[in-house]
């Protein structure tokens, strides 16, 4: 079994031979960090997961292009808060293009190597000039410092109140590699709306397509498991890049020892960062954990579980510190998966408050303790087979409403 | 074409036959009426549509099944609110049965003729012996004057803030029927959850059939194109009693002038007791309707309309009064309808917004004068076949979290 260290301070510049800057081009009215730039000197291997909204913001379908004829050759990644250069039609198609192509002259590199990423207000234009005027300066302050790393980090925040970094090395016996990432959530802007990004680094030397591979594999784990207000962006991306800089032998194949110690430091870089976005939910005030288990399938067990965590009900009672088990329970019947309702049990902590359907120990002040914390599991037994979900979401307070609905005013 | 006509202070004792009456049984603390009662002398033919919920509550299972043995011979239904009678297991089945029964009895009815319903505290077994105490007196306040039937739609009040009760007169060539009805909105207590309850009546004479098939005719237009925050409780209904004391004749199949008059008045009581649903929506304060023409099929349109009217950050942005249309564009493109981005239009009151995806005549000013109105459409153009769906929700506010977090505070 692999050994998995977390490096402090760590994020995307940790494995070797990738640096990162982070710098205010004027995107932001605030005069905060809006462009970020990640950087390998070696080609990297890069693998992504967009969206699957059918409205596709023009840098998710340029990468999607580019990760079809390059995917073994990839540089750099240029991402700009502000704008999400979404709804803009041809002209916002091109600006994406551009982008991407006066990344790759400022730092010299060949044509469909360089990523772009948005993030921001809808339906406008992407201010090119600010972008290609800041090029030469944030190509200049790249560097593998934590310090560049956490400011490219800073960089792609929205409503963020938190830049997410973090990094791990990976101790096998054929050697150690890092892996390394940073992400954003889903705070919304106006007139914007939630877009999460990730941006996972490797020197670890990986295939593409074992890579890709190792990718789709930690999703349900991780940034699949999340969920905020069940809205899916326009925008939502996350790239991995492997440059092969450490000594470990190449996975060439998405099998073997090295491969799954790769896929265990992968998941486990990807399950931090999406339990930061959850934390960094807008005005969470809890971090809930659903586990489902005992359901006729795993697809039926994540409806069970993604049901519970997007039921505004469920999530209003969490923030009211309310052991409202039976919205709970509803939102379980009404999910689609099979359910025998006489048969489920679940509980609150260690609380066990409902058995075969019906309420069992329904302890209020225990309840209320259990509540008043932080982190909250709710778990639930369909005892109806062996289908398991584990999902995280946060809850629904007063300050999402202020966030999401007083942005202007 | 029928002439439909509203009946001013109309309600379920509107038409000829029918009484009502509400009175406090001691279930709610507060002392608030909390049973009711709908009662025809004549047998009515009955149609209802339940909760989709698996987990459904005891009423729901046992009008289910005298539904399916005497849909003909319906005297009654007696409903309570303040406890839901859900999640309670067999002696919450045996509980709804004796409520049912008891209600014969005192009504000297025959058997399987009363329905039941309940909403309210889930998890908790139903205080039958407070029900049965109120039951001489409840069947002895029964009458057709308004206010008899004004105070059944009190009594199945939860959160509601105002009761929902409703009639009209349609007149045919053939001569006239009415068409009453109340209803209770999605207000959640603790520990409870939404629910929908519905009694419509009508002295038209229709067989157990073709008044189902009125019944789901109407439904989509109507209860089922309402969402205020997208749960399905485990309670709820909506039955329909037509008891043939008018003099028109016989509707015997789902056909024909007189059942299209039938089920153009259904729609238009419906439609109304649904649309004042989600204007006592919790905390709401707009009444959205979300047209969507040109989707590739009628099921696609209705997805789409439903995931903008579930959306959270659409919700709170028209709340904010924030002409955020690509949050919009954002829930139809997540809904999982077929759609082109590029070929989208979009209206916010008569304001044409988005035109091919793109922002268009994004007046923001005409945009906050839309938005200070209590009454708000959108209107979305596929442009990619005929299918239609109008849905209808509430904003989401403060106010909400405020009654779902903290009912016990």
């Amino acid at each position: 079994m692999p050994e998995i260290h977390t490096i402090p301070e760590g994020g995307i510049t940790t494995p070797l031979g990738f640096s990162g800057a982070g710098l205010a081009a004027g995107l932001k009215r605030s005069g905060a960090l809006d462009l970020a730039l990640v950087y390998s000197q070696a080609p990297c291997s890069a693998a992504a997961v967009f969206t699957t909204n059918r409205v596709k913001a023009a840098p998710v379908l340029y990468d999607q292009r580019i990760l079809q004829q390059n995917a073994s050759g990839i540089h750099a990644c240029l991402i700009n808060s502000g704008c999400a250069n979404a709804c803009t039609g041809a002209a916002g198609e091109a600006a994406a293009q551009e982008m991407a192509q006066e990344a790759e002259r400022t730092l010299g590199l060949p044509r469909n190597s360089a990523l772009v990423m948005s993030t921001g207000v809808i339906g406008q234009q992407l201010p090119l000039d600010k972008i290609k005027a800041a090029l030469p300066a944030i190509a200049n302050s790249l560097s593998a410092d934590p310090e560049d790393g956490l400011a490219a980090a800073q960089a792609i925040m929205t409503t963020d109140t938190c830049p997410k970094s973090f990094a791990v090395r990976v101790q096998t016996e054929a050697g150690s590699f890092a892996i390394g990432g940073m992400a954003k959530g889903s705070g919304m802007i106006h007139p914007n709306m939630a877009t999460m990004l990730a941006v996972l680094t490797t020197d670890a030397t990986v295939a593409a397509p074992a890579l890709d591979a190792a990718l789709r594999a930690v999703l349900d784990g991780s940034f699949h498991a999340i969920t905020v207000d069940g809205d899916t962006s326009t925008n939502d991306t996350v790239l991995v890049l492997a440059n092969g800089q450490s000594a470990t032998p190449a996975i060439a194949e998405p099998a073997g020892d090295l491969y799954q110690a790769f896929v265990a430091g992968l998941l486990h870089v990807a399950q931090h960062l999406a339990q930061e976005i959850v934390r960094d939910g807008e005005g969470a005030t809890h971090l809930v954990q659903i586990d489902v288990h005992g359901a006729a399938s795993p697809e039926d067990a994540k409806h069970v579980a993604k049901a519970i965590a997007n039921s505004l009900l469920v999530k209003t009672a969490i923030y009211g510190r309310d052991a409202n088990w039976g919205r709970i329970l509803c939102a379980a019947g009404y999910s689609g998966a099979d359910l025998d309702p006489d048969q489920v049990d679940l509980w609150l902590g260690d609380l066990h408050i409902v058995h075969e359907g019906k309420p069992h120990d329904v302890n209020e002040e225990r309840a209320l303790d259990i509540l008043a914390r932080y982190e909250v599991t709710i778990t639930l037994d369909l005892h109806l087979g062996t289908g398991e979900a584990t999902v995280w979401t946060s809850d629904l307070s007063h300050r999402y409403v202020d966030i999401n609905a007083h942005y202007r005013t």
